[in-house]
This record gives structure tokens, C-alpha cells and sequence, in this order.
């Protein structure tokens, strides 16, 4: 098979991405956003937010890591970030898929997108921790949107939020302060109980 | 209001482009897309596909373009490629729309953004060339695999087909040459009437 034909079956392959619904309401609160969606969303948010990162980053590369890392969910399916259950065999699951998916381009191009999949996940790199923020930091700001519904509708609790977002401070500082005081502070113990404070 | 306050409001604003439906279906035929999964879908595919273009390009301006490009939708809604009366006017809606939208981040990032996407418009440069083939490349790829569909249902001539999507190999003759050999050709005098032929 040539080339270029590799690529377009791997073109092909990518349009079900639009198919894998998110636990994340658009920003009016009237349906779930998808996967395509939320990583051309992402993507472009890394581009306009990078002043904040901590580090330098590779901008290029951030935003292919954002317009790629979902890729994976093809095959494995949309694991809610609060779902403990769907965490079990979630990197076996994935790395299958990547292995699948990626494995349709060209070996050169399926090295790159691999490799970056695989930073992404190791969170080593500074733009593999920027990814990681704007990935915490869009759907915290749709769910702080629409009125903290999807916290309220599966009772979520302040640690929880806490232990998935907070890392988002490796990546900004500056990105982590404001999110956890625009989007996620004003529903304190309306949406979202705050279970964190000690019994005296 | 804060310089970072006003990137927020724009992250936001565009999230409505999510709602922004197109003529073009998805690869199984099941819905059309909307703007934000066409623009990631174009974004990743200008990544892919950037070893075909016919001059060298800048890919983080080019994605950019990409990511943008249909944001003033949001505002001025979808014109389908072949309504000539939606046409009209056209321009002067979006130029609007731009500047409205545009207008709600800090000054450098209104003028960059507005800058890239009145350069897609004009089709002058190397990057705006490019990003028109995918552009084009994209939902004609869709059309055939949703089997002409789109063009049976709007009955779509090839001599619109070719005024829409021929300029396409300023940007890439090699996706040109693919597009219409695989994506178009097999649906002529069936989905796709020949209008072309001169009568004897
Ligand atoms: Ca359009």
C-alpha cells in the first residue's frame, strides 16, 4: 500500500473520534461534547493560554499531543476521569488501541504520534505537563459552565476533583490558581461537597 | 478586565462553534458534523498530510489557520459550498463576525488571530493554500465515504464540484490528484452528474 494511501486510512480511521461522547456538558449544558470536539477545543486553548505555562514549551508539538491524545478512545472507549472501576487495565487498554490505531500510518509517522502519546501519558516533559493542564483546565471550565450539573449529577466530592486536577499546577501555576477560583471554589458545597476540611 | 480574563471569555465564546452544523456527514453517514470536529479533523490531517504540500510550509501557522478558520460561523452560520445566494454578502457577515469575535482577546492575540484567518481568506500565501486543500480535501473525503450522499441529496454537478475544489492543487497537486481519482471520479453520471462534456 503506498504512502499516502496509509495515511488517508489512517484519515479515515480517525473520523469516529466524533462518536465518543464525554462526560463533559457543552458550554450551554444541552449535550455531552465529543472527543473531536474537545481536542480541537484544547488544542486551540494551548495556543492562546502558552504565556502561562511554567515552562517553555514546544507549541507545535503541545498541540499535535492535544489533537492526538484521545485518539486511543477509538477502540477503548471514554473512561470518566472520577470513574475508580474504569481506571483498572485503563493503560493496557489504551496502549492496545494505540498500538492499532497509530500502527495505520507509515512506521515513521506512527513513531512520532506513538512517542508522543507516550509522553503525554508520562507526564515528563513540559509539554506533556501543559497538555495535561489544558486538558483539566477546558473541561473544568465547561463543567463550572454549565452550573456544575455533571459534579452534581454523579457526586462528586472536592477531594476527588482535587486528586485529578490539581497536578494541572505542574503545567500552570498561574492556570491551576484560576481554575480552582472561577470554576471549581464558587460550588463549594452547593455541587460539589467539600469533604476535605478536618473534623474538629 | 485582566488580560487572562479575556482569553477565558474567548475560550468560551467559541464553544458555541460545537453547535455550528455543516453539510457534510460523518464517515458512517449517521449525522452531519459541525464546525469544531471539522477543524480538528483538518487540523491533524494538515499535520499528516504536510509532506504533499507544493511549497514548504510553516504547520503551526498552518494549524492555527485551521484550528480559526470557521470561528466567525459563529456569528455569520454555514454557507454550504454550492448555495451561490448564501454567497452573497458573504464576506461582509464574516468580516464582522471576525471582528467581534476576535475582538474579545487581548489586543497582539485579536490582531494575530483576525491577521490569520483575512490570510486564509485572501489565499496569497503558501500556509493559506495549503489549509484550503485540506479544507476542501476533508468533507470531500467525507462525501465519498458516506457515499455521495451529500451530492445526491443537493444535486451537486461536477462543474460546481470543480470550481469549488479545484483550486485545491494550488496547494497540493499530489492531494488534488487523489482526491479526484478517489473521492470524486467514482461517483460521476451516479451521485454526481458530468456536466462537463461538450454536446457533438
Ligand atoms: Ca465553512
Amino acid at each position: 500500500m503506498s504512502r499516502l494511501q496509509k495515511q488517508i486510512d489512517f484519515c479515515q480511521e480517525i473520523d469516529q473520534e466524533k462518536g465518543i461522547e464525554r462526560k463533559t456538558l457543552t458550554l450551554k449544558g444541552e449535550r455531552f461534547e465529543n472527543d473531536a470536539e474537545h481536542a480541537w477545543h484544547a488544542a486551540l486553548m494551548a495556543i492562546l493560554l502558552q504565556e502561562h505555562a511554567n515552562e517553555e514549551i514546544d507549541l507545535l508539538k503541545t498541540v499535535t499531543m492535544l489533537l492526538i491524545h484521545d485518539l486511543v478512545e477509538i477502540d477503548a472507549g471514554d473512561t470518566y476521569a472520577y470513574d475508580e472501576k474504569g481506571q483498572e487495565n485503563h493503560y493496557e487498554k489504551e496502549y492496545k488501541a494505540a498500538k492499532r490505531i497509530y500502527g495505520l500510518l507509515p512506521e515513521d509517522q506512527r513513531k512520532y504520534l506513538m512517542g508522543l502519546w507516550e509522553e503525554f501519558e508520562a507526564q515528563k516533559t513540559p509539554e506533556a505537563r501543559f497538555a495535561r493542564t489544558i486538558d483539566n483546565f477546558q473541561p473544568t471550565m465547561l463543567n463550572h459552565a454549565s452550573k456544575g450539573e455533571m459534579w452534581k449529577r454523579n457526586q462528586i466530592k472536592l477531594s476527588q476533583v482535587l486528586k485529578r486536577n490539581e497536578p494541572s499546577k505542574r503545567g500552570s501555576q498561574v492556570l491551576w490558581d484560576y481554575s480552582y477560583q472561577n470554576f471549581i471554589e464558587p460550588h463549594l458545597n452547593q455541587e460539589l461537597e467539600d469533604d476535605t476540611k478536618k473534623s474538629d
